[in-house]
């Protein structure tokens, strides 16, 4: 495609992309965007090495083209939702605006990235939802889908409101606290229950023991309880791990095994397939845990292993001036939404709580205005007039005329703005099943620019019969 | 855990390791082995950096400790099953026998790399399985998770059998062909089907032309055909793709009017959300399809986004000599098989297929017996005598003293193994749905040696109460 561009003179014709995806994974009643920092490290290193030329080169592709993919570099604009912001269907969490050519060649890593980060990060928030304050710890790596996957992933599950993961290179590349336990391999390795958790417990003040290798009620925990009375103050006792078994019955039986000991400042921690589902339902069954080890169905969102997120044209430069397009589809919620776009959330100033978020074309400014009209794209009559809110602009800067303008924030912080930003949404929207829809609006102008789009197709089309 | 092992002095005992999966994915008759060539690169690379070091320093390990993890290099052997090989549940892919804190430090990494790979290199066999002599191409880069999984994936999805990729880097790193289209972006930027497909057939002598942007039969499929009929012998016009729409209706119509234009040669590429069972529908409504573009569904293994294969310590040096060792469990079938053991493929001579796998001990030598007893490790009721076999090793040393000695084969000649393979299994282990379950069966020497070890730990248990 860039060389059909490139051979025709067009390459470098401005070009307006929105990056977005239809509809919320999971049935979930919001997501969480995530994938921002890795999306500006790639576009400050976007180029072409030699090896990539030499390679291009055995496919057949000419000097000239090579030559023009050789200086090529991010030299447009970049607009972008922050990490940990919510978001909702068929709302642009990216907008890039940058030479026909350019914005094609990034389309691909732009999709992996905001589509793999922003599914685990919403993946997490959900867990989050029904862990409460308990904590909640990423244990996923062996099962996620190869390296980057299982470092990126814990990322996002933080940003989701993770407290940490056994994932030590995520610990160090992005500054996640990192926990996780000993495995069955060191009992066995010492043969017996006693010996092993003795042992580590030389070396380790902070004990956390995995009781469940031989048999969790008849050595596990027993032993666990005794190494803790020998050794005294000389190790905290902090939690039993359960990892296999009945979770509901082990955990109540563990519990009453550990006070009666003394031990009830000792928590329990659990782990094995959980997912959100499993975690309403031993609470349900008055399970006794008080720290949840979540690996595969979280680092491989194993519910829904993909979000949809598209990457379409909006606009184009035409003649030296800016020309909306369109996606027709006979799928309806397919077709694309034309214009170049900004999107806001209304926040009502009395409530605290958002009404909804609101599509404008960029020349609108809402927050100028006294009310707007917020109606159901698709069921108009579903409408209503909001007066006294704030409009807040969804989207920063990232990168002005290929220049970073950014400033990243570090994982703490977003990790805190998504929870903020939880506390905008009414109970309705937040709840893990069958939530209420959130309305994602387009304004009235933003509206009719959309049906004269598809009208001046529909014309098009029937003039080819 | 490494660490409690050098303050204890046993970091250096001789641990032997069984890495594999207890089940075969998506209810499938055999597994695709993969991921050998990156746990090849892993190991020969594995080391801690200086700011590993001062990572873990950070988080308050000693100094004596640091020099210890400084100095650490894989220094074991690695035994493995080659890549494209047939694997089954509850049969090691590897085994790994080194000292027991490398082969713990390495584990999650191992596992990671095997899960991904073999699953997907499973998933694209059941597609190839049902595709028959079709062209297959891997679509799924925007929605694998992160850049790691489109790559590795990718490979993968060649060892089952695929026939290229749109991943153009895959195509650099792995030598696999590259195939794609443009997309719909390049229709819109050129506000019409027929510009579009013109200015691209200019540049391209082979084309293919995606037809569904607007209206796929009355503007993309006509204007296509229009393109080609004007170019003449310019272009060779190589197929169609549709990517919306009722596949079954819109290629049986598409096909009638290529046909009735002369493009008889002219192939249809199908693509939108593809999977095996999408293929044996659309077949089945008579689609005129010849090639299929195969995205989420293969790159995140959607039915089933994660491989449980697991990491068990089977063996350990105890005072001198090795120990063998199990994990039990409530759950029978999370019982490990203890021991270091060899995996054979048990081949009639007569009829050229596989009899089923047959693990031993490593002292058994079952390819110099006349005849052995095959029995299924839990019903054992179910069993057979088999003579004038070969018992073909499935294993490979690939590492040895820490040394590498193997030759990783071209990745057309693993996906060759692979089909080849493939031809040693009865037509009731291949189909798609249900199956017959292929037998994996425990020499008695192996089977006595495991219920030897379940009475042992039970023994103990009991000694506790």
């Amino acid at each position: 495609m860039a060389e059909t561009y490139w051979a025709d003179g067009i390459h470098n014709k401005r070009a307006v992309f929105d990056l977005y995806f239809r509809k919320l994974p999971f049935g979930n009643g919001f997501g969480v965007f995530a994938g921002l920092e890795k999306i500006v490290e790639f576009l400050k290193e976007f180029r072409f090495s030699e090896s990539d030329l030499e390679y291009l080169r055995s496919l057949g592709y000419e000097e000239n083209f090579l030559d023009y993919l050789k200086s090529i570099r991010f030299t447009g604009n970049l607009r972008s939702m922050a990490e940990g912001e919510l978001v909702f269907g068929n709302e642009p969490m990216l907008r890039i605006e940058a030479p026909l050519a350019e914005a094609q060649l990034i389309e691909t890593a732009l999709l992996n990235i905001v589509n793999y980060q922003t599914l685990i990060a919403t993946k997490a928030a959900r867990i989050k939802h029904v862990a409460g304050d308990e904590v909640l710890l990423e244990f996923g790596t062996r099962r996620a889908h190869e390296f980057d996957a299982a470092l990126w992933g814990t990322r996002a599950a933080f940003i989701g409101g993770f407290n940490g993961t056994s994932n030590v290179k995520a610990g160090k590349l992005f500054g996640i606290p990192v926990s996780g336990t000993h495995a069955h391999a060191m009992v066995q390795a010492y043969q017996d229950d006693y010996t092993a958790f003795y042992k580590y417990a030389q070396r380790h003040k902070d004990c956390v023991f995995l009781v469940d290798t031989y048999d969790t009620l008849r050595s596990g925990v027993p032993n666990a309880i005794k190494v803790a009375k020998e050794l005294g103050d000389k190790i905290n006792f902090k939690a039993i791990r359960l990892d296999s078994g009945d979770m509901a019955y082990l955990s109540k039986e563990a519990r009453k095994m550990l006070d009666d000991a003394g031990f009830k400042n000792t928590k329990i921690v659990a782990s094995s397939d959980l997912d959100e589902y499993t975690i309403i339902n031993l609470k349900a069954q008055g399970a006794k845990i008080d720290i949840w080890g979540i690996g595969t169905k979280l680092i491989t969102s194993f519910e829904q292993a993909a979000l949809g997120a598209v990457y379409k044209l909006v606009s184009i430069e035409n003649e030296g001036r800016m020309t909306d397009t369109i996606k027709i589809s006979s799928n309806p919620e397919k077709v694309t939404t034309p214009g170049i776009k900004d999107v806001y959330r209304i926040i009502n100033r009395k409530t605290r709580k958002s009404e909804g978020d609101y599509i404008t074309l960029s020349t609108e400014k809402p927050e100028q205005e006294e009310r707007i009209k917020m109606f159901h794209p698709v069921h108009t009559y579903i409408s209503k007039y909001v007066e006294d809110f704030e409009a807040k602009q969804l989207h920063h800067d990232i990168f002005v005329d290929g220049e970073y303008v950014y400033e990243l924030p570090d994982i703490q912080e977003i990790q805190s703005f998504s929870q903020k930003n939880l506390g905008y949404l009414w109970e309705e929207y937040l709840r893990t099943m069958n939530p209420q829809e959130y309305p994602v609006d387009l304004s009235q102008k933003c509206w009719d620019n959309k049906m004269a789009s598809i009208e001046k197709v529909r014309n098009k089309v029937e003039a080819m019969k």
